[in-house]
């Protein structure tokens, strides 16, 4: 009998995300033959475990085709981890218990590092619970730090957001640099790699061309170093802009912004760097300076998507299932890039395990050797992912956003599961 | 014989008004039989007073065509407002006398209310002087607080952007509220007058769509009412998305910017009333927030300009040449609402002694009696401004903004002035 699959969004969002939520639903729907429903977990994982999961098949085709050009995470995502099998035991046979209740013989887990673990250890625990489950873990992260893929879908979209801005701040601070600002500096994420910072410095080319600094995670912070850099660009240029990584450090560790809180992963909430880097500006060298903070902006941005990003989130969904009912359990699609010039991709597949929290970090021949400014080969990997546009359709001024039904599976277990 | 025009930017500059100078500067072309060359004031006005002027005739027809498409302000902009006549009368001699030198007969001053004066001051001491200069001013401003004028070019494109924003980070957070960030804020320009952080309300409709509560510098900010309805939101949709413009004020007229205090993460205060809100609610109620900050981003985004701000900065320019050329002096284009459904517009004029210095407040009735949101003739007024997107074409994922040669008009005359 054809079994029921499980779709979940983990982790923070995407412009992209749901573009990848289109790919599974309409390829599922296509092969409903082979395979049930795809119910979502509202919420992401805590669906699965609290037994709230939507029904996707109530949702018109129209509803779904628009998903692809619909930010966010249309089922509400989590940063919820599972902690290890010795750990946690309950959680996994909890969504074991969900999946033989309502006949759930896959799961699509869309998320990070973190989710492809998860889905790594669901697939092992069904096995020995005697319910095999069909996991494939599905790339997303705008932070582009999963192995193995050639980039993350969801990454693309902020890299074009932020050359993009770069590049629009730049043309109003050089237009003002005579009488007023001087320095700008846009604060954008990226907490250990400094993939997003890259992408700022795509908003131009060579030295007088702005951004002139990146401030990377992967480069110790160096106050003397960096304000003489300032200072030279100012005199040299008029002005000086600046991308700051959210994870920029001294060579200590410690953030350039570090607030004490702390997310469900563990990681620290971070935030105001470019607060932090103004007022040093500020107070050794004078200069009268401007900052913008992208934060959700960036990641959500779907008015500006890069066409390839939303292609390949797509293509990773669809993909998903594709592998599924070919029977393919514990792994995860990735992109392949077989060509530079011109870019072409491919889908192909690696073994969960392969990619399970791991970090890719920039390769340190990606940042110029002064730490300041991204390299060729950096401009070269980078270029594609930002390319061509897809446009959402508008109404009254406005992108024309979807908004599912999102209705309730009706649930068949009596019991209530507590999350930690 | 036929005279030169100068035209000049001034003040913060925006994603359309070079749109406004190729306006100008196209409809020139056109009228070559009636006006000579168009010079360009390098960074502003400061360009007229130090003889440093931009001989735009040496641009291609094609590079004067992207500016309509390239934000910033191509020949610079500057923060320099002329003293009054009495307090510096050797700025408006200084002004004649280059104009004299240069045989230019029409100044075209591209600015908000502070232009408007020194527009209409120099039109008084050229007569005085035996020197007449007609002068047309050119509306501009991002805060849409010029008086009699509909609404002012580049504002429209500030609006869309700030609701755009909105709309998207909103589907962001409310995807991640369930385990993670609760509240969403967004700073936004408008240090007077609230009209961008109105904006930000067309993202949604009705009390339970975001934004849910907008912040705005003609509504006292009182933090026991302000947090009651975080809070309020919080529990009733499980997440609130707050627009803030940066000129919120207490009752006493302070602004919360300056508030003195230290940002959520320990930093001294620069003025980011986003940080301030952030952690009265983090200290108050213990909601995980984020918060964006769009700075020079909202008024550069010509990547999602708005088509009707597009076209009306053009007009503006083109009018004003045209104004000129028929002998009106002292006045400025304006824009005209003549139908709402459909949106109908048309340019019209009014003497600039009526527009200068004087600031357009958003009506008390555009804003709820509770003080949080936009009303129903808010809204009204608002939408067609935002109407429409103008793409820019792009090369290799980025949107192809042009680059001016921005050749120097020779000198004629010897002496240097000196800038106060």
């Amino acid at each position: 009998m054809k079994q029921n699959g499980f779709y979940a969004q983990s982790g923070g969002v995407t412009a992209v995300i749901n573009a990848t939520a289109c790919g599974v639903l309409e390829t599922a729907r296509k092969r409903k033959g082979e395979i049930g429903k795809i119910f979502a977990g509202r919420n992401g994982i805590i669906g699965a475990l609290t037994e709230d999961m939507i029904d996707t098949s109530r949702e018109s085709a129209r509803t779904i085709a628009a998903l692809r050009h619909t930010p966010g995470g249309a089922f509400g995502s989590a940063r919820y981890k599972l902690k290890g099998l010795e750990e946690n035991h309950a959680e996994y046979d909890r969504l074991i218990e969900v999946f033989k209740a309502h006949n759930i013989g896959y799961l699509f887990y869309n998320g990070g590092g973190d989710s492809m673990d998860t889905a790594q250890k669901v697939s092992q625990i069904g096995n020995k619970l005697g319910f095999p489950v069909t996991c494939v873990g599905i790339p997303k992260t705008v932070d582009n730090d999963l192995p193995v893929t050639d980039n993350c879908p969801g990454f693309g979209s902020v890299a074009k957001y932020v050359a993009i801005s770069t590049r629009e701040a730049a043309l109003d601070v050089a237009s003002m640099a005579k009488t007023s600002t001087k320095v700008f500096i846009l604060e954008v994420m990226g907490r250990h790699a400094g993939w997003i910072a890259a992408a700022g410095g795509l908003a131009g080319q060579g030295r007088s061309e702005a951004p002139h600094i990146i401030l990377f995670p992967e480069i110790p912070f160096e106050e003397t170093r960096f304000l003489s850099r300032v200072n030279e660009c100012v005199g040299r240029y008029e002005y000086c802009v600046i991308v700051v990584s959210e994870g920029t450090r001294y060579a200590n560790g410690r953030f350039l912004a570090e607030a004490g809180a702390r997310d469900a992963f563990g990681h620290a909430q971070l935030g105001g760097v470019a607060s932090t880097v103004a007022t040093l500006i500020r107070d050794k060298l004078g200069f009268k300076y401007h900052y913008a903070i992208a934060d959700y902006l960036q990641r959500s941005a779907r008015h500006i998507a890069s066409k390839v990003d939303v292609e390949q989130a797509y293509a990773v969904g669809q993909k998903a299932v594709e592998f599924a009912l070919k029977g393919q359990n514990a792994i995860m699609p990735i992109i392949v890039r077989t060509s530079n010039t011109p870019y072409r991709w491919t889908i192909g597949q690696v073994p969960l395990k392969r990619v399970a929290n791991k970090e890719k970090m920039m390769p340190r021949t990606f940042i110029s050797r002064d730490g300041f400014s991204i390299t060729k080969p950096c401009r070269r990997y980078l270029e594609p992912l930002i390319q061509g546009e897809d446009y959402p359709p508008y109404r009254k001024g406005l992108p024309y956003y979807t908004e599912l039904r999102n209705v309730a599976v009706p649930p068949r277990l009596g019991n209530r599961f507590m999350l930690r």
